[in-house]
């Protein structure tokens, strides 16, 4: 069985033997979308498989994608391939598939290398950064932190699909170093703030959703053309530093607490991939406006974890949770981005907030596992409230079904503040 | 005299007669630069002189500005020239200047074009875009009528220039269409929002500040610094949706309400020619943290001014500020804006927010002019708390020194709203 409707068989497998190991997170059913460089080499697109990157820059210039067509992965970006649209993408997903698929066998003109032999680079250029602020537990436990614990929710959050812009230019792909920002930070004691490096960096496990198709100015859409508009999906660490977003957040947002950096992993996992685990949003009290109601379940069935390590220490997993838990799916974020008349492009980044589940062992930031620092975690013996210099976080995502498509790793490590700009 | 201390020489004619004109925006003294096509055809670089517009794409072609250097006007936007830095910027407009004084006169690979038979286009292809909130009279006004009268600027607004990350996509030239948003809107009476077009569609009177010079990652700038990354400043109108604004803005700040269009001018002027005009920040009574001191004057004495057309009308003047007001320079929020290690990119447009000054008929949007709606202008009979479909908006901007040194104008007519989407 080969093509567009073959690429979620279970019983498919690859002639890349580690594809077809128990628990990899890239087998021949996953084909998620990186761009990669060897050696200082150019950027180039592949698609993992197994332990491996297969080079789709060389395997569509020897004529074994879209012959004919005009190249999309010579541009070190997928960028061209997310403007094509959902039946592009499927097409090319089927050729992916059938090129690694046991019945084939190599061929002299596929490059296959190894994943940790490379150096993976952010696999879109950014147009835009948002991040909503989807998931009702986060959003109760922190307006229950930083602000009233008796009415943790404002009105608005069971109606709106409450988000804000970001900042594209410090999204970093997996791997980057995050240096510790300085920002204006005043306690409730201190007379007046003062400029230092923040003191409860945080991290925040999110979901990434890139914007295939664009939507023109002026003209919304629906929930059911949003979700055709999704290319697909990355891990996000939406990194923050709570002193600071306390004192400046009112009345415009979070600014400087966000601007710092935002990692993202370097798989894209395609919509297409993750359609077998579609579920529904949960239940909610209260009805949607008609613009925001999902045609059909929009949601997905992903684990997600943290795994945080100290400087020189063992990385312990804090949290394990589950995109499933987000009150609005990525589709309703995107029909509410766009209901303004609000132009979506290519290459748009939608962060979903912070994904906490129903417990404590999964909330999604420290802020929320360590009761904004008073309960510390306890790593082997070694005490973190918020992050210190040095520390790793590391987000997993995967989805159990009949296989197991998996979304790699999303890292980033801590390093010391800059001095202040004299 | 010729050369680069020349450019603000009060006594410098040119060759093009309307730009010795009284009154005119464009003396040889300004030499803004804008992006223009005729009649379909390729876009342009040009810079204004008068009524006219040089084109300087083929002027650079002809070898007549950086002879022997790669091309920086052939790509349809000002981007690459931007990213040269201060000294290159320098070089350019005295260069210029030079190929238009009276001196000099015509030369038959001087392209030049009439103004009003061109199209304009966005100058600049935007990375980002921030709006600031930098007007303490603007922060009052509206503080007093979103939340408390008694405590209208909240604690942080003294140390901290307020901002937020906007919506590039949407950011559009003078003479677009800017159509009316839906949004979801919930009066104080209702038990529920809907789902409505804008009824309270406003305008904002701003100076927008465009990046030249990139910052890195981790690392803040000084004042001084930023005040030399900045290429030039522009007309902005930050078109709101107040009764969208005030249903979504708590906790993230403003997103829907903002992101449906902002209109900037066609023409750039350059920090260099605005050099003249430079004045200090207001008094203030709080003292800033060293990060954002002025090492200089940072703030500009410029003009401004809102023309309001009702549908078929003539257009009245209805506001009349000044860029002086700023409490937070330009420099000073840019400052802020990387103090994180935000990277800056060449590109980023910050608005500085609503310009408001010291007196009701100095303030920069309708909800201060009418008092939300509730004191309408007069506009030769037809009355308006906020604008109508058919209405135009057009924003001036001028320095009044020892040459006049103008930004044109900044317009956009309401269009009606679309359907909802189904």
């Amino acid at each position: 069985m080969t093509g567009r409707n073959a690429t979620h068989d279970p019983a498919r497998r690859s002639w890349v033997e580690s594809a077809n190991a128990e628990g990899t997170d890239f087998p021949i059913q996953n084909l998620p979308y990186g761009v990669y460089s060897e050696g200082g080499g150019p950027r180039r697109v592949g698609v993992a498989i197994g332990e491996m990157i297969l080079n789709l820059t060389a395997a569509e210039a020897a004529g074994l994608l879209r012959p004919g067509e005009p190249p999309v992965f010579d541009g070190g970006t997928l960028n061209a391939l997310m403007a094509l649209g959902p039946d592009e993408w499927s097409r090319v997903r089927a050729a992916v598939a059938d090129l690694l698929d046991a019945k084939a066998g190599p061929h002299a003109d596929l490059v296959l290398l190894r994943q940790d032999a490379v150096r993976m680079h952010l696999p879109v250029y950014l147009r835009g950064f948002t991040d909503f602020y989807a998931s009702k537990e986060h959003a109760t436990n922190v307006g229950a932190m930083f602000r009233d614990p008796e009415n943790a929710l404002l009105p608005n959050w069971s109606h709106i699909p409450i988000g804000y812009n970001g900042r594209a230019s410090t999204v970093v792909v997996s791997g980057t170093g995050i240096r510790r920002p300085l920002g204006q930070i005043k306690g409730p004691e201190d007379m007046a703030p003062r400029l230092a490096p923040t003191a409860r960096l945080d991290l925040e496990l999110e979901l990434g959703t890139l914007v295939g198709t664009p939507s023109r100015m002026g003209q919304p859409v629906t929930v059911a053309q949003a979700q055709e508009m999704i290319f697909g999906f990355v891990l996000l660490n939406d990194w923050s530093a709570r002193d600071v977003q306390l004192w400046e957040y009112q009345p415009l947002g979070p600014f400087q607490a966000k601007a710092f950096g935002t990692t993202i992993g370097p798989w894209i996992v395609t919509r297409e991939a993750l359609e077998p685990t579609r579920v529904p949003t949960p239940d909610r009290a209260t009805p949607l406006l008609p613009y925001l109601r999902e045609p059909t379940d929009c949601n997905y069935d992903i684990d997600l974890a943290i795994d945080l390590a100290p400087a020189g220490g063992a990385a312990r997993t804090v949290s394990h949770s589950n995109a499933r838990h987000l009150y609005y799916a990525p589709a309703q974020q995107l029909a509410h981005h766009a209901i303004s008349g609000c132009a979506m492009e290519t290459g748009d980044l939608l962060g979903s907030g912070t994904i906490s589940g129903p417990t404590h062992d999964s909330c999604g930031s420290l802020l929320e596992l360590t009761r904004n620092g008073r309960e510390p975690l306890d790593l082997d013996g070694v005490r973190r409230g918020f992050l210190e210099d040095g520390d790793t976080v590391r987000l997993r995502g995967w989805c159990e079904g009949a296989v197991r498509i998996g979304f790699g790793t999303c890292e980033g490590t801590i390093l010391p503040a800059p001095a202040p700009p004299v």
